[in-house]
């Protein structure tokens, strides 16, 4: 008898709860389920739960803990290219908990909602004897047979990813002391993308129709590109040289260069990451522009499977560590 | 400030949820939200939490948890009802739950999967250092415009239980020792009814354009029927003697007279409560014949507000306490 936690998260999900699986559902391969909307759309759904002392600290401010639980659904929805409709909310708090926390924490979603035009749905609120653990599930619509799944990457498409990657990571590594050498900026920085993602959902919206599969950086980039392979049936590629740094991890990185694998294996950056055709890249360059986000091409689709990482002559790195464990 | 844990659930939702509501979030004031489907349909979305020691043993069988869990969701959905359609799952699990007790917990989703002809549309899983901490945000569907809601209740209609009230307190009390003189078969009988939820969803979807609001009984009757009462804008007397009661909770009052407040104000027993119009009574007679399912006029609307309990001889009787704390 294993102890359930001893089995990685996707081996659990795909040994119990996949058989499960609702046609919906996408046999629980992707980030989402889809179901009928209205005539012409479809609802996207996504539940993703945070526990205190695994994906938030204690001490974090309640309004930024509410906003990153919203958010960390969100950017699923925009990994899909939907438009978030509204959400529901189950909060398990203790008896420590007072009043000053919770109405902070609802300030956090009051200001998010009117950031991202959604509203409240229903909920659940409960006691318990544990840490803080609270769940949402989001809803989103996307016009029918639109949404950008996982399971669409081909051979000689390439991969991008928006923004920049690891800066969470290290904001996390900061906010445990383990970051020695760093300005009190760069600090600041990570720390802030640590704690409050930035769903890229009008980015999502516009990669409609260019990305060929898509999904959000949640749990590091090499396992969640290995995810993305997986359900296309194809492997992937990608240079380590050109993984796209904020000047505070690349800083970061630079006074500890072991630090370069919250980049590719780091969790939290919620940036989106995707495949699409060579021909795709003049508008995508086009788009990043508009949009304000750097798109950064860093490898490409191949046939075969799995994630090789190749280094600044092209040889593949070793990776430690292909996913992200939270704390 | 005052610790968020002594402010009531439902104070709790009025102060700091409420105002975030979506409109499709009924003011947080039903038991789920209702959104678009496809033409001429609607969906119903409930999402519900359970906590090993608030809501469940520790020591309750995994396979019993599961379907608890997702049966007191699928209850809300009857008491609009709506036909189950899907659910997303969210696992918060300590290291000490083991493989086996995953596989009996999964085993226990499956068969309620197949009872209820429903399947796993996502979910998300995590670690956690407290206690089992699960929850289900149920779909389902309905004709538009068709969803029982609470706040249709009308003065001059009558209130109507299905089943029977206070067997899963009682089954309660029996778990924890309280219950001496009680048959053996009686006490399973009342265990069960507290460990495992029947939702009475082929009932609630015959009782659409029959019940003029409804809900279910999951906090307890008497607060359950204040709810009904506050969304709809009424009173409500109901006679204690009319209160339906099994036989293993008849013997269990009988042998402990205090006992009846089990069925006045125990919760979990996941009855459909509803008012209908005095017009309806001879086809609500034919339904419970027909599904099997005792339906009892327990009391009736009336203009003002709160809900009176009446002793035998019409004398209001006072409520030490009007809604269930779990445990």
């Amino acid at each position: 008898v294993v102890a359930a936690a001893s089995l990685g998260e996707f081996e659990r999900i795909a040994r119990y709860f996949a058989p499960l699986a609702a046609p919906g559902g996408l046999g629980l391969l992707d980030d989402v389920a889809l179901i009928d909307g209205p005539p012409g759309q479809q609802y996207v759904l996504k539940t993703d739960a945070i526990v205190e002392g695994v994906h938030f600290f204690a001490g974090d401010p309640a309004g930024q803990v509410a906003q990153k639980l919203l958010r960390v659904n969100l950017s699923d929805l925009a990994a899909k290219g939907a438009v978030p409709v509204g959400y529901l909310l189950v909060t398990a708090l203790p008896a420590t908990r007072d009043e000053r926390w919770l109405e902070a924490f609802a300030a956090g979603l009051a200001a998010d909602q009117a950031a991202y035009g959604i509203g409240l749905l229903g909920g659940d609120s409960t006691a318990t004897s544990g840490p803080v653990t609270l769940s949402i599930t989001a809803l989103g619509r996307i016009a029918a047979g639109r949404a950008v799944l996982r399971s669409g990457a081909r051979p000689g498409d390439r991969v991008f990813v928006s923004g920049t990657l690891g800066d969470a990571a290290l904001g996390l590594a900061a906010l445990k002391g383990e970051l020695g050498r760093l300005d009190a900026a760069s600090r600041a920085f990570l720390v802030a993308r640590y704690r409050l993602p930035q769903p890229r959902l009008a980015l999502g919206q516009r990669l409609v129709g260019l990305a060929r599969a898509m999904m959000d950086v949640s749990d590091g980039l090499a396992g969640d590109l290995g995810h993305l392979c997986k359900a296309s049936g194809v492997g992937a590629s990608i240079e380590a040289a050109r993984l796209p740094l904020s000047p505070a991890a690349r800083a970061a990185i630079a006074a500890e260069p072991p630090r370069l694998m919250a980049a590719l294996a780091g969790g939290d950056d919620y940036e989106l990451l995707f495949a699409a055709p060579p021909e795709a890249e003049s508008a995508l360059a086009a788009l990043a522009r508009d949009a304000g986000v750097p798109l950064t091409m860093i490898g490409q689709i191949e046939g075969g499977s799995g994630v090789r990482v190749l280094d600044e002559r092209g040889a593949a790195m070793s990776l430690a560590v292909t996913g992200y464990r939270h704390f």
